[in-house]
């Protein structure tokens, strides 16, 4: 029987795996990309020996909280989406987008590009469509009730306020907090749907 | 005396250079990044080695194009910001961003943004700041004569116009013409900030 199959190894295995993971989004979230396996490894009470045999490299572990992070915004959106009433549902939307710090600090650094590379290009067609559907059904719903103008196009409304947030938080998150942004931007999509 | 430095041969190499980038721009609109040096010197009437002497290979070739086209979008958005009326300003935006189609294929080519690097990097921080100050210029004149809402926050808001413009562009752009999407965008932009 290999060591690693007993029982008691692999919820050590899981639990570990999950710790790990957990002190690297902390470790991101304070130093960016700029992340040390070394500090990963201390602040999760693990060896460097033990980080290794569940992360390949550091680029494996950054994916991996990047991932993590993704899938965390991606159900926050799929939540604000079934709000019912469809100015709350959008009033969310930023709130939903902006709600990381991780993912937004790394998202900044040039590297990320490099780093994130298929997962990025993933993220830029089918997570996007799956994203803008969203919205796009928050701007239907509000049409069909009545409280949004009827003459809205909804998957290029959807878009448009999708890009306005990404860009207003690329261009001015390092310099005014994320969730007066997000406040901000909700008053201008209210103001741009609304009837 | 080199050869290069007699008048009509300087004066040609003048008339090579800009016919060899203006033959570029069109095959670059009809093919995308899949441009052949070959095809460029066939329509700009010169030989490949003619060719070669101003563009040292085919991305010096593509980056001279793209760069010019950057210059001329700018171009058509510092004009935009000089029209008097801030609504007809602010309308004026996503039509100046979207005029050229050639710049819009290539950067949708994934190879663009590696093709492109530095470039690409310049603008995002100097000239992003430039654009974003250009249309944050129309939304304070707008507040000040009163046609914009009191309490929009200029930077924020032409941050938002911006990323709505280029998120928009790029999701539904491939299925959508850009004249089309840039009048949707301009409604919803009035929307967004007419008092």
């Amino acid at each position: 029987v290999p060591v690693e199959s007993t029982p008691g190894r692999r919820t050590d295995a899981v639990a570990n795996h999950a710790r790990i993971l957990a002190a690297a989004r902390a470790v991101l979230a304070e130093r960016g990309l700029d992340m040390e396996v070394h500090d990963v490894a201390v602040r999760a009470a693990v060896g460097v020996g033990t980080l290794y045999r569940h992360f390949a490299n550091r680029d494996d572990l950054v994916r991996a909280v990047l991932s993590q992070t993704f899938e965390e915004v991606l159900a926050r959106l799929r939540a604000a989406a079934e709000i019912a009433d469809p100015a709350a549902a959008l009033r969310e939307i930023p709130r939903a987008l902006t709600a990381d710090q991780t993912l937004f600090t790394a998202m900044q650094d040039p590297r990320a590009a490099r780093l994130l590379g298929d997962m990025k290009k993933q993220v830029s067609t089918s997570i996007a469509d799956e994203v803008v559907g969203l919205v796009a059904g928050i701007v239907e719903r509000g049409i069909r009730g009545g409280a949004f103008r009827a003459d809205l196009d909804p998957p290029a409304t959807a878009a448009a306020i999708l890009g306005s947030i990404v860009l207003t938080c690329e261009f001015l998150g390092s310099r005014r907090p994320l969730s007066e942004l997000a406040a901000l931007l909700a008053d201008l999509h209210s103001a741009m749907v609304c009837a």
